[in-house]
């Protein structure tokens, strides 16, 4: 019986929720939108096209290209500084060697999912990718989670999904995966559990201690 | 009877919190420290040499300054484009029309806090400014309080203080003072109602929509 661990990576595995906040809100501000930093930090982990229309719905086709392409150009150099979670790469070999299948599932593009892979400095352990290029609608859609589950082989009664925002959470729940959240992404335990975190963690090193006692004991 | 209500600003009248935090993450990366974004987060609104030490405790005094110097040269550009945080200018002129003193009580350098008060376009309804260079010890200390107490010759017992950060309300319950919290920093209601908040709002614009409900309505 095949067994399974689907993981986000924005915020989840490597550090970068705080830059995609300041370099959405650096391309919001240049077309003139004044949106609260605390707001795009509650919509990062959505598709850069949804995130653009859950916070600014007023914006035109135009508009939303303009400001994807200010965070696109601002966020990119930041890649090549990003740091992992702590304790990222550990879990995701532990697990490896415990048996799961290791997945990603991410709402960014493949090539930044990439580079993101190699800092958690685990790339063996991993098992599948479902990036933005592998699917027509992002969390908190549940279609990244069904593809991932579709291409790595796992039944969502033997898959956990462990992600930092409450699209993952919506998401994982929706496609009948049970679900655990970390704060490493900047997300409060409140928000996440009412949008359906079975269990909190303050980040993945947190959880690899807790492993045993966490809804993942119930895979191995 | 004087009454009035201090007000911190990074993050309670001014969007800044997110870029401080990148740009002190960017500070402690170049020394060689990987600190994750949301502890960073959660330190903000303490004065920059407790946030250093308070979350980097081992550096030397050599290494904090280069940590700060560092943060203050990433940072100081983006005050040309900061942003108010919704509803700040008209709560204090609001206040200030309805008889209250309105004091200014932040961790900031006197110049910095000058171009934020600038941004909130409401300079003429500011009455006190308590910064950095006033005291000695910063919020969580009640030092800062208590300072805006005796600048502004109010009583705690008619004096509320608004905040976006745990810093802010332990220092007013420290100072006797009743403490009205915002989630427009990123701290979440939780963190905030546990340091003693008496009641939270999403930003300025939220508390004025409520202000004849709010703690502050026992003083007009």
């Amino acid at each position: 019986m095949r067994r399974g661990v689907i993981f986000d990576i924005d915020g989840t595995l490597v550090d970068t929720n705080y830059l995609h906040v300041v370099t959405w809100w650096e391309g919001f501000r240049r077309q003139g939108h004044d949106v609260l930093m605390v707001d795009i930090h509650g919509a990062i982990g959505r598709a850069g096209k949804d995130l653009v229309e859950y916070l600014l719905p007023e914006a035109s086709e135009e508009e939303a290209e303009a400001i994807k392409g200010v965070h696109s150009e601002l966020y990119k150099p930041h890649l090549d500084e990003v740091r992992p979670v702590p304790g990222a790469g550990e879990l995701l070999h532990t697990l490896a060697g415990r048996g799961m299948v290791v997945v990603l599932a991410t709402s960014a593009p493949k090539d930044e999912a990439d580079r993101l892979i190699e800092v958690t400095g685990a790339r063996e352990a991993v098992s599948v990718l479902v990036d933005a290029d592998d699917v027509d609608k992002s969390k908190p859609h549940p279609e990244p989670v069904r593809q991932a589950l579709e291409k790595s082989g796992l039944d969502p009664r033997h898959t956990i999904m462990v992600g930092d925002s409450v699209w993952d959470m919506l998401a994982a729940r929706q496609a009948k995966v049970g679900c655990v959240a970390l704060r490493s992404g900047g997300i409060d335990s409140g928000s996440l559990r009412e949008a359906g975190a079975e269990a909190v963690y303050k980040d993945c090193h947190d959880l690899l201690q807790h492993l045993d006692e966490s809804p993942i004991a119930r895979l191995l």
